[in-house]
């Protein structure tokens, strides 16, 4: 089987497990974990921050951020696309009280005018703005990577207007090596980030969020409340550590083959493999006679995995577990399927 | 003092007194008020639906109803600039649970395209669309109408969809009055509908949510909860009874006075008359050197009161307590300010 | 027909529709209406503290003090049986988020030390108390009143502990005419307090919140996400007014019907006379053959309402409606009932 | 030095880490991991169960299950001590909307007649009663056991009153060692159970929840919105299966050291050693100069770690990584502070 659903299928690496087997622990609950209290303290200073603090996924460690912002009767601003309204199961609303009001995504491209336009002051009957979240790179945009002078003017106007700025950086990761934009650099420009440790750089479990030391201290009280309170954690910091010590600049390869990929898959009008740039392949299925669950099963009975996201958008996703070889096979499989369609 | 802030404003006529002061009444929670129950069969009648509910306010009725439609952890698609979004306080999401996702509001142009591209379906990873909320005639849009051919694609596309329809129609007798649809063409087009009879109509409080009978019992027990359940609730229904017997038609003079002021005010180049179809007239201040909280301060040391909305949009309206008179002291008072600064 | 099921079902005198009729009136959501203003002010000095606000209900007044009090993630302490947790329909948790921790309600018997015990102090792993919430008099407890000993008790242990303290009121006035105790009496020992002029003072709609005014500026704001800001509400005012002016004293009448009743009904073994103080009669029916939906719904076909609060215990009510006839027949048709059962 | 907080600071054992290093592995959100399906198969079947479900902690664990038995507007029928109600900040209420009413814990000492009291049926205006939760052992009341007469007792009342029982096993094993009662005549008992694999039997991470096949793919989709959904759990699962094959039967030897303790400090009067039958040992500080944080803070600095829990309650735990000497250890310190104090 290739299984290109998702960066999150990778099987932790023999040194990896290693790492796991070997790591120090402690009580996480009580702080007494030194595994997870170094990487907490190893993350924040690669972006440049205070402090950090693991959380047993990527929904999680987003929706403690958007809570550290916007209290109930107050709003979130960010794309329709975005993980943190899409992806997460209504958390920001059910569990945080928290409004979202949104803009059209089209992928990572952001319109700071635009964005500005929409933030309401205190002091007006309306909802205020507390925050806005940008996702790097940008997961339904297909990979995309916000360019970093637009996240500049985008950190201005968010100053300027007295709203916070969270970034959701699952794979912030991908943008920094595509971009090739320091981590502390993307760090100077958000007040919090979650990062993740177990989709691209391949380790099983966790995620971080990013902060002030007064912010993070909430979000462990926050944390303890959605149940993400956890205690011998270090046996899952132990591979993260390896993770980010071991995996960034490997990406490089994944974003090749997710572009050979799109290059093969062009000519069928399902990609435009101008836009990839990171490990994501979303295919645009709204001209094809498959739909995206159908495209998925039969692919699936010729060993390639992917993913369907909506009714006519399926994706690909590269990872440490796919070599040139499972690019090879998904070429011929999807393309057949596809253009036989 | 001419008090263009609100259509809320109106004080009950003398007529309207009478009406409250003779109504027989009966502990609503009971459902044993027979003023009450007249008004919800009547008003349910209007506009072609089974039940109706009496509510304290306009957001109260609307949030109920979107509760209605949508469980935490789904979403409801709005305009950005929603009343039900931005002037509720929050609640959809603070007690609802209710995740918003919305389109940009310009005005009451409603995209049904584009609406049905967001929706999500159910059986995907995504959070599912349960309802669409449209606002009839359209407040911070400018009191704009969205006109029936509009709605009626809505609709089909909704029930394509298998997703609920909500119109807060606070003023949706202005949209009658303005195009001559009846209100039980606007009914059929929905599932659940607010309407308000303190605002245009000039009752003192009230509100309701029409739709089926199941729905409405469900509605009661969330008004119980929000603290909503009133008892000798008759004396209020009295007068939201003679003023849909009486002030519905008379909507028109506010139309024609708003129009009166747009047009007046229209070379100054903060309102486009051609918009103003009803009796809310916004005034863009955004090219004068005044803002909307400075324009209205000034304007009420000169006996006319106005609403900042946004810090560049003001907002008159027309009502029942205004006459020519006051319009044209409006015209004087506000064109002077905008034209001096 | 006798109608005993509630307070609440009281129609307004002639003299208060009068008051209604001729109220100068404005819009409330802006502040404007002088006589929901002047109520304000007077029931505030009514009970010696800063400020009051205007609410369509009970429950909406109670909801909002709790939220004033405590925050998502704290608790409140109440008894089992209090209407906060009894008979707002789970709002306390669903709206306000808030944790309720319970003692057993045994009428309005507090036991000062027992409270005491349960608070759980900031600082360590448990949710904190930040909130007391007592009922006077106590409408499950059968209009039980509590003694201001105790009160006094509970307040210097509250303000020891630094917990808030929260009387919900909605027949305090049953109290003060009952044990002769001043309002302002009642009111030094309570941080907020919710008081009610729809159930034995026989207004049509409203309670009001009582307390500081920095806590009744936050109750403005929350009374307006919950859908209670209401326009012309001098109307409603101006009926409260007068039967707080007119109504009071009065309430020792039903007193004295109740206690008839009880003491008819008593040799049956369905209450205890020496426990109705006030205007509440619990009918314990847990020995009787008949259950209380079965009662009621046999009394009513003899002209005589009363209401099932649980499977054994129905609730008798005397208020403004009901006159010595009306409760001469109440002890007829229960008495009837329950000694042939 | 000894720990005895909690019995969740054990570290891993090396067989343990040897397990968790040769886990198969899969991505749990797509239902993948071979490890984790294994152990929630394996663990429904200890209980008798259909279905069980990984999450990161118990309090996870349990908020999920209360969620599944009990709606916004209803509520939970728990002792005010519980875990569900005291230590997990709040969530039932702030995130699940759940009014909890509580009777007064005293150990786990039940008393079915009371809770039956207490139940609100549906169909009268109270809140109506959805759940009842009992915690077996029972954390603040001294992991004291419940009898199984007790539960039978519970259970039959439940059915009868069809109200959904839920049981917090965190630390049912050791109830399970202590009575010598099957863990699945534990499980045909109720309707859900929570276990932990992190506390006594000394796994580094995870909980289950187990129920009907409906229940649990229903307690998926709150996992997830509760951001419990992670990756390649199947290193946890491992260590949890290795502890649940090997670490069960030793917790006799945590029980006796803990009766050791409490009986060596019995004499100070802090601890009845008969109510002593698992391995929490509370010490009851009332009577003592010593509050629990100067307790802990002074035992701290001769090597014994303790948990203040309360101002007047300090717990003592036994687990996996205390031997005999350190209980001898702590009796010296802890004796020696409270007779000197």
């Amino acid at each position: 089987m290739v299984d290109l659903r998702s960066d999150t299928v990778t099987r932790p690496t023999a040194e990896m497990r290693q790492a796991m087997a070997s790591a120090e622990v402690g009580d996480d609950v009580f702080g007494d974990d030194p595994t997870v209290n170094d990487l907490e303290a190893y993350v924040a200073g690669l972006f440049g921050h205070e402090a950090a603090l693991f959380a047993p996924s990527g929904s999680m460690a987003n929706q403690i951020a958007l809570q550290l912002h916007v209290q109930p009767g107050s709003e979130l601003l960010a794309g329709g696309d975005a993980h943190v309204v899409t992806y997460e199961l209504g958390a920001a609303a059910a569990i945080g009280g928290i409004t979202t009001r949104t803009w059209p995504s089209v992928g990572a491209d952001l319109d700071v005018e635009q964005i500005a336009a929409m933030i309401r002051p205190v002091g007006y009957p309306s909802v205020p703005t507390k925050a806005i979240a940008v996702e790097q790179t940008h997961n339904l945009g297909g990979g995309t990577v916000v360019p970093l002078e637009t996240l500049r003017g985008l950190r201005e106007m968010a100053e300027r207007s007295g709203v916070g700025l969270h970034c959701d950086g699952a794979r912030i990761w991908h943008a920094h090596v595509a971009d090739g934009v320091p981590l502390a650099t993307y760090g100077a420009l958000f007040d919090t980030l979650s990062v993740c440790l177990s989709k691209g750089l391949g380790a099983p479990v966790g995620s971080l969020i990013i902060g002030s030391r007064e912010r993070i201290a909430q979000a462990r009280v926050l944390r303890k409340r959605m149940g993400g309170g956890m205690r011998q954690v270090g046996i899952l910091a132990a591979a993260g550590r390896h993770a980010l010590e071991n995996h960034i600049d490997r990406l490089a390869d994944d974003h090749a083959r997710a572009r050979k990929l799109a290059e093969a898959l062009a000519p069928l009008g399902v990609v435009d493999p101008s836009r990839i740039r990171t490990n994501l392949v979303p295919l645009d299925l709204s001209k094809s006679s498959l739909d995206a669950p159908t495209l998925a099963a039969l692919a699936a009975k010729q060993g390639v995995l992917i993913a369907p996201m909506l009714p006519d958008i399926a994706r690909v996703v590269t990872h440490l577990d796919v070599d040139d070889e499972g690019i090879d096979q998904a070429i011929v499989v999807l393309g057949g399927l596809i253009s036989g369609s």
